[in-house]
């Protein structure tokens, strides 16, 4: 553990609590145009959209795009599902950027700025540059750079996602640890040499309903990003 | 000018004084083997070796790579040149890490910070990744994201790199100012739209060997980043 130099991070779920902001977000939107909407079945089927088109991407049968232009093709999915064609382009753009509104879970920031003294950090977040800019400055986030899927032009689960973080670090893939409240992304990244650090987020998908537990080997679990830097402290005092 | 709503920076030379950074680290690294040299002459040297470099990758003839690679080739010949043979190989990747341990200009922090309270900050810069983040943690740089070569995976002056900083915070060029000591910088992001601030470096090369004045045409010229921020600031008073 004392030769990790960076810790990277899955950021929806993870970091931030992408469904209760999304279900915000849409009522703030759609109320102005007299529409209403069950908020939290509206972010979920958002999100039930997001794995679907980047698989497009993974399997290359589309080129790589930001993540912005996929979640603005899905909302156009689901607000046509939802029974909302009514809305117009104004306040679809300013819709799909409700995931650059999302906010953080209340240990992150304390957590990064501790991880901070001992680490680099950035995202391994499939969500775009602008995207993770704003939401570090929504929430304090003290990233040392942006990385993930736009550095890598594909998308999380594939290899090159991870691998292309460590290398932007100039670290070897055992010297950087992956953290993330999703085991399928720690398994990934586990697969490519990387150190894992699960975080439960069990309430993520709804009271309940997100993982509790890795159910992967994973090197470290932590209960939220205060334990995680609690628990890496003991183990590494030194400052990078 | 008001419209404008990200700054990306050159670094070398424009935040950060690489000539008297090398010279130090040059000393440094030679004195245990019993060797001296002329810092500023070595500085100078390696320097000279830069554009050439890139120029290989700029026109094709090599694939893209980090700048460190290109600083690690450029500094094998610089040390031969020297008569500098005898450099063993742990020394040389020490040393070719010095353009990871450059002191920045006393104004850049100050500047950059209040800079940050209207605009989204990143170096856009032909250092790779590891590099910036380096600079920035020395030199408490509170960039936004890195942007520059790695992420458009060419250099600059090729008109990719400032269009790619630019659609990574989704910005039209127009709405993103380059920031530079160098009028060629400038006048190459010029003219792919973007907006151009000159800061004077009159000491860049050694006393009085730098640009004082910005010999294309440019938006704002300032003496530092303090400067910078104050000309900025008259006409841009609300947050980002």
């Amino acid at each position: 553990m004392q030769q990790i130099k960076a810790l990277i991070f899955d950021v929806f779920g993870t970091l931030v609590d992408w469904r209760t902001s999304i279900a915000r977000e849409a009522g703030q939107a759609l109320a102005p145009l007299g529409l209403t909407v069950d908020g939290l079945a509206f972010a979920d089927a958002w999100r039930a959209q997001y794995q679907p088109a980047m698989e497009e991407v993974r399997a290359g049968r589309i080129p790589f795009c930001k993540l912005d232009r996929l979640h603005r093709r899905n909302l156009d999915v689901v607000l046509a599902d939802f029974g909302l064609n009514a809305v117009d382009e104004t306040v679809r753009q300013r819709l799909n950027l409700a995931w650059h509104r999302l906010d953080a879970w209340p240990d992150v920031s304390a957590g990064l700025h501790a991880l901070r003294r001992h680490y680099r950090l950035a995202p391994c977040s499939n969500g775009n540059i602008s995207l993770m800019v704003d939401l570090a400055r929504r929430n304090d986030f003290p990233w040392d750079a942006i990385l993930g899927a736009d550095v890598a032009r594909d998308y999380k689960p594939k290899p090159a996602v991870y691998l292309a973080a460590a290398d932007a670090f100039d670290l070897r893939p055992d010297e950087v640890m992956m953290v993330a409240a999703h085991s399928s992304d720690l398994a990934a990244a586990a697969a490519v040499g990387l150190r894992t650090a699960f975080i439960a987020r069990p309430d993520e998908y709804g009271p309940g309903l997100g993982e509790s537990a890795a159910t992967v080997p994973v090197d470290v679990s932590a209960g939220n990003l205060v334990e995680l830097a609690e628990t890496l402290g003991t183990t590494r005092s030194s400052s990078c």
